[in-house]
């Protein structure tokens, strides 16, 4: 057989991506507490008062009307809406402590709440990059490749809104394709965005023929998530709020997010951001439990600071990590799921990056986070989406779950034997104990490389951001999109073709 | 003033490295807990039953005669020693649980156990890297500049070692040089090696003439420690036995460090591997302490495990952070100190580096590590003091002992009037809150760069590594070494040049 008769099978499997299988994941720790019980009920009071006596505003009529309705204090001729403690605490309380997201591939099913944690990929980076190309505005192709990188790696467990944005489609129907690239491209958990009605009920349609399920059984199995951000400080704005609502009615989860970046649109002190993170999660939750009691949600939190001396924002600081367990500790306090993210303000996929990084996932994963947003990719305090960084952060995740893997304590591991037959001064590399578990003993990375100095140098002397361009154009070589029902794949491009026919949305 | 008459101290004012103070840091986090209290358990069982039936060799005459008086059970015509379980435990009981070591400049005094956390620099590279200059072996000159850089940097609280072998020097007075370039370039706690008496004896004079003190005062006030390695599994060979009974007999702690790589000096299970380390490092914890009850030591762990496939050893994966976790837990059982490392096997300043570094330090911090090894320029599994790893590895550490600084939750602090003033939409940069906030609000980063990319990319599109090298040249043009009286220079001048003449440490 000659190499062009080689099946493509073959090559497939030469070209294979070591990775770990597919998982759901739970993380066995205890959470690391950054504030004292003490502390905790001060920040929880101190955002009680500001709900109470400053209030927040909701700049959509219907979702005033609603509050009104439920107890609270809705300002005469504005938007002000003031939420006494009891009303804000009645209304959380009824929120679900944990829920399952399905998925068009039920073995992608993800569970959130107690100790279960999800990673998700970049979303909503306006720009994308990678070391051939460089960076450049968002646009529908990079998007696809991005979702195929979803795809493709395990740990990352769902979409966690567009990885990039595709800024080339017209703004009317740019959902329409990229929820049609997440369906079709990917089999995972997806996020429409919170941006009006029409979006999220263009969604739910679309996961319903994605899924074979009626609006009841949706409603039922909850399949979509959106992340919702207040316009800090204190205020949620019309189109968020319609889609929130939208979502709610629907019985779909609403990730409630609050971007309190200190010394911006918080207060210039971790306790403060934090008190102000709390009052507009809280807020936008029992919200959400006025318009359907009981749905799912999230306490989202997303405090980081910016340097003073220039106002760029930051993240991955110290300040950022604390911040992380403490919305932990805060989400725990109410029973209610908790979101944090993987962020970094780096601008190339380097040390920084990479310290970065890790400073924020130590924070989601010990403030026992169980959605991760931005898992794989994020940039440039989210201006970017990488290539390379996303493969970076897959092996930072991977090495973050087997981080959570019980260890094995029994007679078996303890290996008395092994040090028996090897004895002092030997070696275990020939020992049974050893050759029996050569294949599986410990984490095989995706992108370190661990060979001496001379051999890498041999090999080309490449930078981990350099293997990992490497890693990302062989995921994409060798993708292949997840098997959909042909009837499915049809129902989605009809919908698809009329809403377009249709015009879309209108203009915002 | 011409620019030619400015001063040096402006000069230097303008080069000025923007670093954290010193400080002495405790840990206030709870450690976690990697194993549960009866797998924790299996362990110490298992490691002492190694002990008592498969026992451990201690290659030194002396050593086998000073076990045997004290009960261990002494091979006729061999080197093994088996020690019951009673024996161990009772002798481990006599160490000190926190001591204090002292250094030439009392404010860099170093306290061990507890919460107390100590970070030093990277120790015994062979070779010694940089961007501008490539790797290369060891030699004097380096040695010199990487001891410049420990002084000048105020999280690395102490020399860990030498930072790179200068091995353009004679080993028979090379500890020579090497010390008193310890003592003369840093005023921080320095490390004199376990290579047989003499060299020992050396450092003892020499601190001793360094502090102005006499070795009664020295065995009172602590101010020297060696790292020992069994040489694993279950050996201790004579020059390491010999340099550990001097400074035992000197009242000077051993850290009695296991290196059991796991799948090549120890079992390829984690929990193996820790059973080892755990009879090694109690084995020689025991001996310690029949040298010299109530000398201080510290209890080392360095667990960490092999590719599989190639034997290449590998640092900061998760089977690594885990055991760093696990080796605190084991310590805290005994009440001994702890010692962890900032390891990575990254042969690039790149984001492999980073991560592996980071999967480290968290391990080292949160198994509540009180003296850190290697924090700060260890590459490539500790082939290599890199300058530039240095760098980042101060930022590492900046930022983690920023993160252990308390949250502060007041009246004040969660910014009530703040927010009233700012209002639903506003922003804080010119609130009076955030202005009275605006020097120290934020930890301010040493290497991490948080400018938009356009900036960035204008200032040079520097990666971290790039800027590193930037950073270190600026440490080593604005050195100055500290302060030394004239007499106490001249005494150690005189101590090297007659043992130099006397030929130094016959070969060993």
């Amino acid at each position: 057989m000659s190499r062009e008769q080689r099946p493509r099978r073959e090559r497939r499997v030469q070209h294979a991506i070591n990775q770990l299988p597919w998982r759901n994941y739970r993380n066995p720790y205890s959470p690391i507490q950054a504030v004292t019980a003490d502390q905790l009920e001060a920040i929880h009071n101190a955002s009680l008062r500001i709900l109470e006596e400053l209030g927040i505003e909701f700049l959509d009529d219907e979702a005033r009307v609603i509050l009104k309705q439920h107890g609270a204090e809705v300002q005469a001729d504005g938007t002000r809406v003031r939420l006494p403690r009891e009303l804000v605490l009645q209304y959380v309380a009824k929120a679900q402590r944990e829920f399952t997201l399905h998925a068009r591939n039920p073995e992608h099913n993800l569970t959130f709440g107690a100790n279960h944690i999800n990673f998700g990929s970049v979303a909503s980076a306006p720009n994308v990059s990678d070391l051939d190309r460089g960076r450049r505005p968002g646009n529908f192709a990079d998007y696809c490749d991005l979702l195929k990188l979803v795809q493709t790696f395990n740990v990352i467990q769902f979409t966690g809104g567009y990885p990039v944005e595709p800024a080339d489609l017209p703004p009317s129907t740019r959902h329409l394709d990229a929820h049609h690239a997440a369906i079709t491209l990917t089999d995972k958990v997806w996020h429409p965005y919170s941006l009006g009605r029409e979006r999220i009920e263009d969604a739910v349609e679309m996961i319903c023929i994605a899924r074979g399920i009626d609006k009841a059984q949706l409603a039922r199995e909850p399949s979509l998530f959106s992340i919702v951000n207040s316009n800090s400080p204190l205020r949620l704005d019309i189109p968020m709020l319609q889609g929130l609502m939208a979502m709610a009615r629907h019985g779909q989860p609403v990730v409630l997010t609050p971007f309190t970046l200190s010394g911006a649109m918080a207060p210039a002190t971790i306790a403060g951001a934090l008190a102000q993170q709390n009052a507009e999660a809280l807020a936008g939750i029992a919200f959400i439990q006025m318009v359907n009691p009981g749905v799912p949600c999230v306490y989202g939190g997303f405090t980081s600071n910016v340097d003073m001396k220039t106002g760029a924002p930051a993240f991955g600081t110290p300040e950022y990590t604390r911040a992380a367990l403490v919305g932990g500790q805060l989400a725990r306090r109410y029973g209610l799921p908790y979101r944090s993210s993987n962020a970094c303000a780096a601008n190339a996929v380097d040390a920084q990056a990479a310290y970065e990084s890790e400073m924020s996932l130590w924070g989601a994963v010990m403030g026992h986070a169980n959605l991760i947003l931005h898992g794989a990719g994020w940039m440039e305090g989210g201006l970017v989406a990488s290539f390379e960084k996303l493969v970076v952060d897959v092996e930072l995740i991977q090495s973050m779950v087997e981080f959570l893997q019980p260890l094995i304590v029994d007679e078996d591991s303890l290996g008395f034997e092994a040090m028996k037959e090897v004895g002092p001064g030997g070696h275990f590399f020939g020992a049974a104990h050893t050759l029996a578990r050569y294949e599986k003993a410990f984490y095989a990375p995706l992108l370190s490389d661990w060979r001496n100095f001379e051999n890498w140098r041999l090999g080309g002397a490449l930078d981990a951001a350099q293997r990992a361009n490497q890693i990302w154009k062989t995921a994409l070589a060798d993708f292949a999109a997840p098997t959909l029902d042909p009837g499915i794949d049809e129902a989605l491009r009809d919908f698809v073709a009329r809403r377009k026919a249709a015009g879309g949305v209108k203009a915002a």
